[in-house]
């Protein structure tokens, strides 16, 4: 029995970790059948013997890509102590956006915040919460920071947390339309003295 | 003749204008015929009667909704003289994007870069040259700017047109995501202090 369920988690895992750079290429709509049996080696019969349906698939899928992205900045920002120097991990990473292997396909948040908001609730609820959960990271951040007098306290945690995300989102997006990362190394570097200039 | 030719184009720009807003809020992949046909009122033999495919009409929809933006942005540039006023259109613009009706379906830039960079060449090329006249636009204000003496000398162009669009395209992500404006008037208050930190 419990053999059993380890064998559906592994191939609902390997399904998962095939699929979710499909979805987030070709995004929801643009996401085939044959490409899910492509993309895993798996017939129709045992992906939909693991997952009720496309949907479910997507769900994972997104929560799975969005899982990465928050390990791997985690690992960065816990490898600094001072707060503006956690902060600063941010544009550090997004500068080498283009050099990320799992990010070849594009900012997860956004390309399904963009695909989803019109059209998909259920992905659309999820981008919204993981943009809620990252903002909420970036205001306690902010917050540890003015609390061990690192970060001047007049700043607003939820500013930052929204010229941060904005900053990031808008010049990804343009790094991924024309391929290269000059801009994307000019809206960094402004980001980063911008987070410099809320050292106490 | 010149009757039958005007009959065609009046019927290609009704094709255009229906179909633009579908589009943009469901992306080229997630569009059908159906969608085109009920959103123009016309049959499947009509609408390829004058476009070749779906391709064509989504690349004309493109052209038709970023010309609607840059018309609407273009008059209100031109209704002040001086350059950091003009500049300042932007995020007074974009605070209210969200109650603008022909952007209820998102910014056609963003959406069409995040769908097609990694799945519609045309389309990517088409999103590529709206990023680059944008960013010539802004670039075009600076310089003009520091040529009237209203900005600093020491401005760079780039720098300028770079953190301009990533705040705007970020936080318009943002506010579609979540369906509220409170964020984005934050990055757009920002946005404002750093284009009047230009002046000279």
């Amino acid at each position: 029995m419990s053999n059993a369920t380890s064998k559906a988690d592994r191939t609902r895992q390997l399904i998962i970790r095939a699929t979710a750079p499909v979805f987030n290429a070709k995004g929801f709509a643009g996401t085939s059948m044959n490409d899910l049996t492509r993309a895993t080696g798996l017939t129709k019969g045992s992906i939909y013997g693991n997952f009720d349906n496309k949907d479910a698939v997507a769900l994972a899928a997104f929560d799975y890509n969005f899982s990465q992205m928050t390990e791997y900045m985690k690992n960065k920002i816990l490898s600094v102590e001072n707060a503006v120097e956690r902060l600063l991990q941010y544009p550090l990473v997004y500068s080498n956006f283009l050099h990320i292997p799992f990010l070849k396909t594009g900012c997860p948040l956004l390309n399904t915040a963009i695909e989803a908001d019109d059209t998909h609730p259920l992905l659309r609820e999820k981008a919204a919460a993981a943009l809620l959960f990252w903002k909420t990271a970036i205001e306690n951040q902010v917050k540890r920071g003015i609390k061990r007098k690192e970060i001047n306290n007049s700043t607003s945690p939820v500013q930052v947390a929204v010229v941060m995300m904005s900053m990031i989102e808008g010049a990804v997006m343009q790094a991924k339309l024309s391929g290269r990362s000059t801009d994307l190394r000019i809206a960094m570097d402004y980001l980063s003295q911008y987070i410099n200039g809320l050292s106490r």
